[in-house]
């Protein structure tokens, strides 16, 4: 499909997305001064971006303009930096790194963490909000609602209380898949579909990318989880070990390691199946599949 | 121009909207259950329902659609719940008393009030996004950027930042004000923008409107100022004196109790300036406006 090697792709990506958030990020000289400071402390430079890939990847397939491909990217990527933000924060999981340097609350301080976090959800609405995604504007603000979804209550955010529940309790499998669904999987199948909505893909197509992006997005924390149990801290940029030590159940701890990873290739081989009738414009998202758990173990 | 009494229209909109922001919330039923009550705990039971009510007065002068008032009501009330609850946490204003009862961290954890503001939030442009507001889904879509530009780090959470700055700082009025028109005036202008937004108004009465937001919004802020230096906790529903206590500025204590009184009187009066040519039709903004200074002082 592409003559683009997939790293020399993801590269471009991650360059373009990067130059895209600095400039949707309110600059530094702007006051409030140190809040904004702390937000593009937060976003920029670093991460590797796995939610705009996707996003970009099934935009693709769906032959959608890379403008508005930029613009989604940036949405779904503020929510995950806010995600992360918060949840780094002493009354969450209480973390001091994050992609190999101080977590926001460390270099600046809780309060100004919380704001932070506040503020990009807000910019990531805006963001969607202001943008020109669609041809026709009534299915755009299907996207922002669809954004919505995927981060509130009934999504990203209900999946962290339901963690949150879970510390310390004997969980089933069962149970862990549902708060995998809502805590990653949920923003993992929304950057998908924000990106295939950014193009064409008919009703049957939507369906089958859906399913990929459920379990892509399962898949990505089932490696999260084998990795947090094997890498150190330096290889993962953040705290290794958090989970076990913090006694919250991971796929892990209740299926054991090598289990886990017969699961990992099962979801590999389940989420492969879904492109398949793409044929090659299924590239990118392919190879990136390959690479959520390649890069990993 | 109604026969129905100011505290009669009032007790309507806020029993209207409460059952509006009901209807809105998850269930209580709903997993993540605990998220979901506290979430309700939130926002249902109390509060003047201020903006609420600023954005229904609007709509009535822009002759809106009831429904879309509700809509847009839910939505700018949801952010300021959000805010109330990220505001209370011991990282900000360590706040154990809001609206007569024990504030969310305290009645339930600081995690789960930190993931209540965040959901809060998330359903407000949810909301936003999923009712049908214009007839244009374009101008919908601004209304989304609207709400997005009021909330974030440039309006009200900018707003906060500055705050938190500011204590134990001299300083000036015009900082004062600066802070002032980012934490409280934008989310209330906006109440104002978006009512009138739901039905029509032209661009000169836009403007006007605008210039009443933004002195309503003020006004607000000063005589909440008096009140927290002069009520005590019964009569405020939350704890008094906490300024003065965590040496935060304010009118008081930068004017004097006289002079900020004066200074309620002169926007008061810009307010309604502002409101006159459009008649009696902006009677009940006209009316919200004496109740926002006659309720408390």
């Amino acid at each position: 499909m592409s003559s683009q090697s997939f790293p020399q792709w993801m590269a471009d990506i991650q360059a373009r997305v990067e130059h895209a958030l600095e400039r949707c990020l309110p600059p530094s000289d702007v006051a409030p001064t140190r809040l904004h400071q702390a937000m593009r402390y937060s976003v920029l430079g670093g991460g590797k971006r796995v939610r705009p890939l996707l996003a970009f990847a099934a935009g693709e397939l769906a032959k959608a303009d890379p403008l508005r491909l930029e613009t989604v990217a940036c949405a779904v990527e503020l929510i995950h930096a806010y995600s992360l933000v918060h949840d780094d924060l002493p009354c969450m999981d209480d973390d001091s790194m994050r992609r190999g340097k101080p977590t926001t609350h460390v270099e600046y301080d809780e309060a100004t963490a919380l704001l932070v976090g506040d503020s990009l959800q807000t910019l990531a609405f805006g963001v969607l909000a202001e943008g020109r995604l669609c041809d026709d504007p009534a299915r755009q603000m299907e996207l922002v609602s669809l954004l919505a979804r995927a981060s509130g209550s009934r999504g990203m955010a209900g999946g962290q209380a339901i963690d949150l529940d879970a510390v310390g309790k004997p969980l089933s499998v069962e149970e862990l898949e549902f708060m995998h669904i809502h805590k990653t999987g949920a923003l993992i199948r929304s950057a998908v579909q924000l990106g295939a909505a950014c193009g064409n893909v008919d009703a049957d197509g939507q369906d089958r990318l859906d399913h990929f992006g459920k379990r892509a997005g399962l898949l990505f924390q089932v490696v999260d989880d084998i990795l947090d149990a094997e890498a150190d801290s330096a290889t993962l940029g953040k705290t290794a070990g958090k989970d076990a030590a913090q006694n919250k159940p991971t796929y892990v701890s209740i299926l054991g390691i090598g289990r886990a990873r017969e699961m990992a290739d099962e979801l590999k081989a389940q989420a492969l199946a879904a492109l398949e009738p793409f044929g090659p414009s299924a590239q990118r998202l392919a190879e990136l599949t390959q690479f959520i758990v390649a890069r990993r173990f």
